[in-house]
């Protein structure tokens, strides 16, 4: 009774989310990845959780580290967003090559002009077949701002213009 | 060694998302809230989730019928936006008066010209404090397609121009 994976991937394809990179640390290595299945789910205490895919290479540090890093990525970051999707073929500790990072408390990296940047610690970890959904306890925060990258339908939203709420 | 709550929720408007209305349906009543904490889990089976909190009216309808409905908004949907998040103080059934709705396979409301809508039956409720997060297996999805409705820093994000991946 389960619906068709393809029709799930048109509709899901529909749902508009902020870019984010996930980022962890673990034994001097960084890992990370891109990732839009990120959310806000309690602000007292401060938690968001991410869903990563087992087979992302972030996945068993992510695991073993017990931390992770959330950087809001802004309409600058677009080729930040392919690197760590794995678009030009880097991997592992090679996609922060590039970049300046720095840290907040876990040690994670941090991405000094994201538009918000959460430290975490893991409080819970479920299995959720392919996927692993990470809640973490927010333990520091860096805000920036900027403009988000908005993925939906298979590309970005650009030109945005804000409208009161 | 949490982080600030005021520096949390002033991080958390920077992460953009498509808003949604999570709907449900309990022994003749129906239920539903506007939701912007909602992501992708699996596309194997199909799976996604919805972070409620629980003093929300629909809540424990959520709960006892074990089903719920994710309606992607569309920037068509702003009246119904504001409408499931309580600012025209209409509470719990009342709050479908006004439209056309339909239903898929569960029975909860679907808004017919949301971008996507996707049927599921809860597989999983984590207790995370003030909130429950409620994993869906889908069993259904419609899709119609159109503009995302996407909420950032306090306002809505539109004029939204699609560039390529």
């Amino acid at each position: 009774m389960s619906a068709d994976v393809g029709l799930f991937k048109r509709g899901m394809r529909q749902l508009a989310g902020g870019v984010t990179l996930v980022t962890t640390f673990w034994q001097g290595e960084r890992g990370g990845l891109t990732a839009t299945a990120v959310c806000s789910v309690s602000a007292e205490p401060p938690q968001l959780l991410a869903c990563v895919n087992k087979t992302a290479s972030a996945h068993p540090l992510i695991l073993a580290s017990g931390i992770f890093c959330i950087n809001l990525l802004g309409t600058q970051h677009i080729k930040l967003c392919g690197r760590f999707s794995g678009q030009d073929g880097t991997d592992g500790d090679a996609r922060f090559e590039d970049g300046v990072w720095r840290s907040l408390k876990t040690g994670a990296p941090v991405l000094p002009d994201a538009l918000a940047s959460f430290d975490c610690q893991t409080v819970r970890q479920v299995d959720v077949g392919t996927h692993t959904i990470f809640v973490g306890a927010i333990v520091d925060v860096a805000v920036a701002g900027g403009e988000p990258l908005v993925h939906a339908d298979g590309g970005f939203l650009t030109g945005l213009h804000k409208t009161a709420f």
